[in-house]
C-alpha cells in the first residue's frame, strides 16, 4: 500500500514537472532575443552576487563526497570556487553574445503556383538533460537551451544536489525578475534511480533527452529512454600514420592527441601505422611519449620497433582508455587502415597523417565518423574550436546532429507558406 | 525444441540480412553519382521489360486478397497494372534526374589556427522501411535510399508479398548488372509479426527506421523499435478562419483541403472559426460542402448558423477522420485559435485564412506544426509540391527531419578538417 502510494506521488511530481515545462516552452518559444539575453545577463550578475550561497551549498556536497570517499578526479569536478562560479557567469554572457538562431527563415522560394515557401528555425520544445556531478553543467546547459527558446528539465548527479539546487534557484530568480516563466528551468531533486528511470519515460512532455557523462550513463539512457536521445561523448579516436608521412608532424600530432588532456572524448586512443614507416616513426614516438609515461600496447608487427611495448589483445582495439595508454596496430595500406578504423571507432574523431593527396581525400570520404582530420590533432573536435561559440556536447550518432553540437543542434524547423488563396487541383 | 530451433533460424536470417546490409552500405556510400543513376535507369528499363512477371505475381496476391475479402480501397492500392508499373519506372527515372546530395561540402571556413573545416553530406547507412500492401512503395523507397547512398531493408505487407518479391528481384538484377552489391536492397520475406518485431530491434545494423502506412502501424513501430524512428503521416489538420477574412477564399480553401482527396494526411479535419464571421462563413460553407455530402460536427456556438450539423464531442477535436467529416470549433480570438490548434494538432499542416497582416505573422510564428500556411490549402504539404522532386514521407516529429522528406532527410553529415600539423595548446 505504502509503496503504491509512494509511486503515485512520484509519478505525479514528474508528471507535473513535465506538464509545467511544456506550458513554459510554448511561451519561451516566442520570446524575443533581447528578452532572452536580458535573462542571461541578469543570471550572470546574480551568480556572482550569490557566490557565497552557492559555495556554501557546494561545500555541503563536498563534505559528503569526501565522507563517501569520492575519487580525486571526480571530487575536483564537483568542487566550485569563486573563480569557477565567475567562469559559469562568463559562460552565460558568452551565450548571450551569440546570434539567436530562432525565427530565422532560410531557403524561401516562390513555387510556380505563387506559394512562397521557406524554412523557419524553431525550438525543439522541452529538453531533458541527465548529467553527473559537475555543477557547472547546470548553468551551461540552461544557457544553451534557453537561448534557443527551449524549456529544460535537469537531472544532475546526487553528489552535486545541493550545489545544483542553489544554482537553479539563482537562475530561476533571474527568470522571475525578467518576467519569464520560471518553469523553463526545472531541476529534478529526487535523484533516485527509480525517478531517473521514470524521467526517461516522460515522452509525453519531453522532446529530446541528452545524457552528459561517462559511457555507462550514456548506455543506460539510450537503452532505457523512450524519448529520442542524442548520444554524446564516447571516443575511441585513431591516428593513422600513412606512408609517406611527415614523421616529425606525426609525432607531434600523436603526442598532442594522446597526452594534452587524457580524460576527454577527443583524445587519441589508438595509433594505426603503415608498415613501411614503422622503423622511423615508432622509435621516435616511443621516446617522445616517455615524457608522459605513456604505455604502448602494440601488435606483433609493431612490437619489433618498440623497446617497451606490451602485446595488444583484441580488446585493446575497441578500448577508450581515457588514460596514458595507446594501442598500436600495423596495416599494409590505407584500405586496411580505413577498414580497421570503421570497424572499431565510436563515430567520434579520426585522423590521417599523410603527404599523399589521394590518400587524404580517400580517408576524408570513406572514414565514418563525426569529424575526420588530415594532418591535425583530434583534440580540435570541440564546439569552440569549430567556431560555434558554445557546445552542449559532441554527438556520436548520425540522426539530427553529429559532432560538436552548438545552438543549432537544439533547434528544429517548420515550413512557413505564404499564399493568396491557392488550392490544389 | 522445434520452437527454439525455429526462433534461432529466424534470428540468424535477420542477423544475416542486417550484416549484409551493413557491409553493402559501406560500398554504396562511396558510389559515384553516375553509377547510381545508371542503376536507377537500368532498373526502370527492367521493370518495363519484366512487367508480365510482376503482374503475374501481383495477380496471385490479388486473388488471395479477394478470397480474404480485403476492403475495396486497400485492394485498389494493392493492384498493379501495366500503367502502374510504367509509373514506377518513371519514378526511378525521376529520382535519377535529381541532384545527388552526397559528398557535397558546405560552410567550409578557415579557423584562426589555419584549420579548414567544412560539413560533408554523407549517407545514414542502413535504412529500414516497414510498409503496408502498396507494392509501388517498394521501388519508390529503393530509389530514394539508393540515390542517397544508403542500403535498405524492406518489410512490406504480407498481402503484397508476391508482388514485392518480383519487384525486388528485378531491382536486384539491375544492381547486379551494374556491378553494385545486390545487398544494398533486401526484402524480408517472412512477414510474421514475430519477425517484424525482431526487425525493429536490429539496431546493431539499422541506422533509421521509417514506417509508412496508417496510424496503427506507425504507433506500433514507434513503441517497439529500438532503432531511431521517423514518424510519418498522421494529420489532424486545421483551417482557422479569422476575422476579418475573405469569405469566398475561405470557402474555396476549406472545400479543397477537406474534399480534394479525403484519405490523405494533409486533408483538413477541423475548421476553427472566429465567432464574428460565423454568420457569413458557415451558411456559405455548408452549402458548398453539400456537393460532397460532408458531415459537419460543430460546437454549440457554430451549430446556430448551420442547418444540418451534429453536435461535436470532445473526441472530435482530436480525430483524424480521413472521411467526409469536418469538425467545427468556435473561438473568440486568434490566441484561442492558436491554443486550440496547438493542443489538438498532430504536428502536420495548419492554416489561417485572414486579411490581417499581424494575425498572419503571429499564426506562422506560434503554431507548432511541420507546415504552417497563410491563405492556402493544407493539401500542398507534399515533397513534389514543395519542389523536392520526390518524397519518402511527411515527418510529424521534430528531430532530424520535419515535414515532407526529400533526399536530404536520408542523409547526415560529417565534419572534414584539412590541417597542416595543427596541435591544440
Amino acid at each position: 500500500m505504502l509503496d503504491n502510494e509512494k509511486n503515485c506521488a512520484e509519478a505525479l511530481t514528474l508528471e507535473e514537472i513535465g506538464s509545467r515545462a511544456k506550458a513554459a516552452s510554448v511561451r519561451c518559444a516566442v520570446l524575443g532575443t533581447d528578452k532572452k539575453n536580458q535573462v542571461l545577463q541578469r543570471a550572470a550578475e546574480l551568480l556572482i552576487e550569490c557566490t557565497p550561497q552557492i559555495l556554501e551549498a557546494n561545500e555541503r556536497d563536498w563534505k559528503l563526497a569526501v565522507e563517501r570517499q569520492m575519487p580525486k578526479g571526480l571530487l575536483d569536478r564537483l568542487t566550485l570556487s569563486k573563480e569557477r562560479v565567475a567562469s559559469m557567469a562568463d559562460g552565460l554572457r558568452e551565450v548571450a553574445a551569440l546570434d539567436d538562431p530562432i525565427g530565422s527563415v532560410s531557403g524561401m522560394k516562390r513555387r510556380p503556383n505563387g506559394l512562397l515557401i521557406g524554412k523557419m528555425t524553431v525550438p525543439l520544445g522541452v529538453i531533458g538533460v541527465i548529467y553527473e556531478a559537475r555543477p557547472n553543467v547546470t548553468s551551461d546547459v540552461f544557457a544553451l537551451c534557453f537561448k534557443t527558446g527551449n524549456a529544460v528539465i535537469l537531472k544532475g548527479g546526487s553528489d552535486a544536489l545541493q550545489s545544483n539546487i542553489a544554482i537553479v534557484e539563482v537562475l530561476r530568480r533571474a527568470l522571475l525578475e525578467c518576467e519569464v516563466p520560471e518553469d523553463v528551468l526545472q531541476l529534478i531533486e529526487d535523484t533516485s534511480r527509480e525517478t531517473t528511470k521514470k524521467f526517461m519515460h516522460l515522452d509525453r512532455y519531453v522532446d529530446l533527452m541528452i545524457p552528459r557523462g561517462g559511457a555507462g550513463l550514456i548506455r543506460t539512457v539510450t537503452t532505457e529512454s523512450t524519448i529520442p536521445v542524442i548520444e554524446t561523448g564516447t571516443g575511441n579516436c585513431h591516428i593513422y600514420v600513412d606512408s609517406p608521412a611527415d614523421i616529425v608532424m606525426a609525432v607531434d600530432i600523436i603526442f598532442n592527441a594522446k597526452t594534452q588532456r587524457i580524460g576527454v572524448c577527443n583524445a587519441a586512443e589508438s595509433l594505426v601505422v603503415h608498415r613501411d614507416i614503422r622503423s622511423t616513426l615508432l622509435p621516435a614516438l616511443e621516446l617522445r611519449l616517455k615524457e608522459k609515461q605513456v604505455e604502448l600496447r602494440a601488435d606483433r608487427d609493431s612490437c619489433e620497433f618498440l623497446s617497451d611495448a606490451v602485446a595488444a589483445t583484441e580488446e585493446d582495439w575497441g578500448a577508450e582508455y581515457l588514460d596514458y595508454i595507446l594501442s598500436v596496430k600495423t596495416v599494409s595500406n590505407i584500405d586496411e587502415a580505413i577498414a580497421h578504423i570503421n570497424r572499431y571507432n565510436t563515430g567520434h574523431s579520426e585522423c590521417i597523417v599523410t603527404t599523399n593527396y589521394m590518400h587524404a581525400q580517400q580517408f576524408l570520404r570513406e572514414v565514418d565518423a563525426a569529424a575526420v582530420y588530415v594532418n591535425a590533432s583530434t583534440r580540435f573536435t570541440d564546439g569552440n574550436e569549430f567556431g560555434f561559440g558554445a557546445e552542449i556536447g559532441i554527438s556520436t550518432q548520425k540522426l539530427h546532429a553529429r559532432g560538436p553540437m552548438g545552438l543549432e543542434a537544439l533547434t528544429t524547423y517548420k515550413y512557413i507558406i505564404y499564399g493568396n488563396g491557392q488550392v490544389r487541383s
